[in-house]
Parts: C-alpha cells; sequence; structure tokens
C-alpha cells in the first residue's frame, strides 16, 4: 500500500507513516494538499497528515482540506517532537556558525540556540528534512547544521551534536492517515470518531448537540471550532468523540444531530492512538463493510 | 487618548481604529505584541489588533497575546476587507507588470489577478500598506501596483484602478480595542462579554460550563478552542456570550462556572458593534467601577 506524506524524506511526517505502517510504501509530496490530491486522483491509497500539535494547536491547511475533501480518517498516530541539532560528521558544536530550519522549528528552538550558539546566523528554510539534507548536500557545510527530527540524521548521514533542544520538552504531533474508503475500520474497545458539525445558527445550538453525546456517557475529546467562511461569527466544530460509528450509542447520537437539523458529516471512525494492533480486540469480521447512519450533510458546506 | 495599532499607517488595523476611536491618536507598531506591548508599558492608552477574519477564522497572534496578557477587551469593531488595486495616478490598468500585497491579500485577490493580469509578477511584502508605500515612494513605479485598504490610496497619494477584487466579496474582520483597564465599559442595551475558560479535565466538561448559559437563556456566540501546550488534547475556550458582566444572568453564570471547578477568565464586556456610540444607552453612570465576581483563574494557565 503506497501513503502519500508531507516531505521531503526526513520529516516527522515520515516519522508518523513509520509508526502508522511500519509496511507501508511512502511518496512525499511538497504540501499536504498535494498529498490529499494523489489520494483523490488514486494515485496513493492513503496519505497521513499532521492535524493537531499540542503547542501550536490544529494544524489549518489539513483542517481545510478535511472540510473540502471527500476523504476519511482511517488512523491516528503521535509522534513526539523531538528536535535534534544534526551536522556532518566531525562537525563540533564549538565550530557550528550557521543552523538552518523550518521557522517554526526555530522558534521552538530559539532559547537553546541563544544559549548554545549565541554567534550562529539561523537561516530558515521550507522545512526541518530540508535543512537536513541541504547540509548533508552543501559543497561547503562546514560550519552549517540543521535543526530537524532525529530521522533526518540518520537519513541523511549527519551526527546529531544535540537533541531534545525544542522549549517543550514533551510536545507531541498527532498525525492522521486519511483514504477515500468509505468503511471506517473494524470495531475495537478503543476507538475515535471524528465529525463535522454546522450547528447552524450560531454555536448556541452547539449545546443541544454536544448534550447528545453527554446523555448517552460519550465523551467528547476535542471540539475546534472552523469558519465557514460565509460571514463573520459563522463556524463549523470538529468534534472527536470517544466510540466507533457501530456502536449503537453512538451512532444513536449522531442520527439525533441529523434530527436536530444540524449538518453533520461522519469524518471516520478508527482506534486510539496507543493501542499496538496486537492489542486491538476486533469485535466485528475486519473490513466488512458498515452501513452509515443518515448523516451526510443536509446542508452542503457543513 | 493614543492608541497602539498594527501598522504601518494605511492598514486595515488603522482603518479599524478610525472607526472604533474617532478622535483618537495612533501609533503603528510593526506587530501584534509590540502594540500590545506598548499599552502593557503605559506608552499607550488602549490598542487596536485584529481578532477574527470571516474567511481565515482566529487570528492566532492576538489569541496567544490575549492568553498571557493581563489585558481587557473594551471594544469592537468589524471592517469589510475590501481589496483595491492602485498605483501611481497615470498608470493605466494595462501597464501593470508587477503586484506587491501581503501574502494573504494576493491570495485572496489570486483568482481577479490572474483573470485580469495574467503576466503581472506577484511580489509578497509585509503589509498591504507596505506595498502602498513601496509604489508611492519607489523610484521607478512604473508598472507596479499594490493590493491595499482603501484607505491606503488616500494615505499614499495612489490612484484606484479596481477595488472589490478579493475572492470573497463580503469578507470581514472583526479588532477589538484592548487595555489595562479593570473596569468594563458602562452597561448598555447590547453588549458582548469575552471568557477564557478552561474547563480542565478534557472538554467533555465543556457541556456542564455552556449549560450555565444556555439555561439562563444567555446566548453564546461564539467558542473557539486555543492550545495549552501543556499536552495533546489540552485545550482551553474563547467563549463570547451576549450581554454585560453587570447584568445579573451573566454575573451568576460565570460564578457558577467558577464553581464548577473550572478555570474562568474575565476578558471584558463591551458593547456590540452595530450600535452607534449616539444610539447606545448607559444604563450605569458612565465609567462607574465595577466589582467583577470572584472569576479570576483559579489556575494559573486558564
Amino acid at each position: 500500500m503506497t501513503y502519500a506524506y508531507l516531505g521531503p524524506e526526513g520529516t516527522f511526517t515520515q516519522a508518523a507513516l513509520r509508526r502508522v505502517a511500519p509496511g507501508g510504501q511512502g511518496r512525499p509530496f511538497p504540501t499536504v494538499p498535494a498529498a490529499l490530491d494523489a489520494v483523490r486522483r488514486g494515485d496513493c491509497e492513503a496519505a497521513v497528515v499532521p492535524l493537531e500539535n499540542s503547542v501550536k494547536g490544529v494544524v489549518p491547511v489539513t483542517m481545510d482540506q478535511l472540510v473540502s475533501a471527500e476523504l476519511h480518517i482511517t488512523a491516528e498516530v503521535e509522534v513526539p517532537v523531538t528536535f535534534t541539532l544534526m551536522a556532518r560528521p566531525g562537525t563540533g558544536l564549538d565550530s557550528v556558525t550557521e543552523v538552518l530550519s523550518h521557522p517554526h522549528a526555530l522558534d521552538q528552538c530559539a532559547r537553546w540556540l541563544a544559549e548554545q550558539l549565541p554567534e550562529a546566523r539561523l537561516r530558515p528554510v521550507d522545512s526541518t528534512a530540508a535543512a537536513a539534507r541541504e547540509v548533508a548536500e552543501a559543497a561547503s557545510a562546514a560550519g552549517v547544521a540543521a535543526v530537524a527530527a532525529p530521522l533526518a540524521a540518520d537519513l541523511y548521514g549527519l551526527a546529531s551534536l544535540a537533541t531534545g533542544i525544542g522549549l517543550r520538552a514533551g510536545a507531541v504531533t498527532r498525525f492522521v492517515s486519511v483514504a477515500p474508503a468509505w468503511f471506517p475500520p473494524a470495531r475495537t474497545w478503543l476507538d475515535r470518531t471524528s465529525l463535522l458539525v454546522n450547528p447552524g445558527d450560531g454555536p448556541g445550538r452547539l449545546v443541544d448537540i454536544l448534550t447528545e453525546f453527554c446523555s448517552r456517557d460519550i465523551e467528547v475529546s476535542r471540539l475546534h471550532s472552523w469558519p465557514t467562511g460565509d460571514r463573520l461569527g459563522s463556524y463549523r466544530y470538529f468534534i472527536d468523540i470517544d466510540g466507533h460509528i457501530e456502536n449503537p450509542p453512538v451512532r444513536e447520537a449522531v442520527s439525533a444531530i441529523a434530527g436536530l437539523g444540524a449538518g453533520a458529516r461522519f469524518l471516520g471512525s478508527y482506534p486510539r492512538w496507543g493501542r499496538r494492533p496486537e492489542e486491538l480486540v476486533h469485535t466485528g469480521p475486519a473490513g466488512a463493510p458498515v452501513s452509515l447512519p443518515p448523516t451526510r450533510s443536509p446542508h452542503p458546506g457543513a
């Protein structure tokens, strides 16, 4: 199975792909929309893209794509954002005069770099992996280092000078695998369901929607507003709940929401990250088609 | 009264300042944090900054500042985002070969520019106003145009070649005036109250919080998640409700939320945009101090 991912090789997204699909073939794309377009065209069976970070929150470009695309989330994976300073083997920390990375990574590592390399020039580039590649391939790489994912050091033959240099030691990014499939992965004992809800007239109605989950003891684990673009203050909501769409209470709640007249779109049911595949208890035949409840949005923009 | 604003002169923020405080002195700053720092230092009495756009949603840098700063929202104003193509007087649309603007503005006007000026080179600069200024001040400005706010044409002596060229004709940005004051503006008949709530253990508790408003017929007009940064899936929420903090039901709801153990911080009560000052009915003595309910967050990070 071929997975599109946000490249180039050596990004945190590639690290996520290796976790979510250890045997999967990866194909790098320069942007999230390009990776998802490859899935829509059928060039790749699925794509792995970043959805949310513990420091920065949701990833806007992925949210926009999930709103507009007829794609489903089929898996999630969390990857620690461990920033590593790397250079060509033989380069000492003392000799580093220039540091390359993505602007967000330079920002996250600004304090460490200011303390340890106060004289070094910081140069923003397109991605952490591009920084590592440039250090590896530059004709003259004396004194040049990159801040990137540990994976990038292996891929580009660089040596680690320091690791865990980000401001937030425990920073984590959540990635999702996205595919055109209509049938969610089989139910386990620990699943998550993602929905896109348009409450219509203001978020006041959102309370009625959330109550449909609470009254059935369904935990709401995430709730994000996203502009509809129609007018100021008009938002739809990404809602993650615990449980699989095949669980009767989840199914009932989603039907009840559609009954409220709110646009509700099913984005996927998938195992919650943290369970290894061998721990998952499949309660239905693997890959068996699931007849989805009638929750396709009556509002085209939901 | 001196207002810090996101400059340079001629930005949409300056247009907002002219609407919210027609007699106020403006002082431009290069970034939102710099403008708010000027207020914290006491160099300016208030600042006008963008909070939310009908197409892009909330403005991250302003949200971050409101989380960390001990500042209150004292007014709001909405400004239509009308993009105008402008050049030195005498320049015809046919002769435009280069268009300067902020990347977001170029993005919003991409379709119009592709149709009308397919050969023109698009060059991103720091702000729409900086684009107008560069066109006005360049030694050789033949064939150069800027996409900026209509206000910028007046300020920099440029002529409008086309207006309303953005993709979303009705796009609107909401700006807020922010000040260190502890006393919100006096109550009118149409106010809004902004709160920052940390529901603690997951957004499930958010339903209990929202119910405190619904059960008192208080309309929730906005709800935005914002990462606490502590761990993946940990969010606080910006909540806008209708009504002034002095209204007994609002006051009771906010007290009840504090009683739920949720961190709730008062961000301000202010007249809802759309009322002209002379229409506002002040129901308390203007500027009279208001004793705030005990809603300062028990959670430092709320």
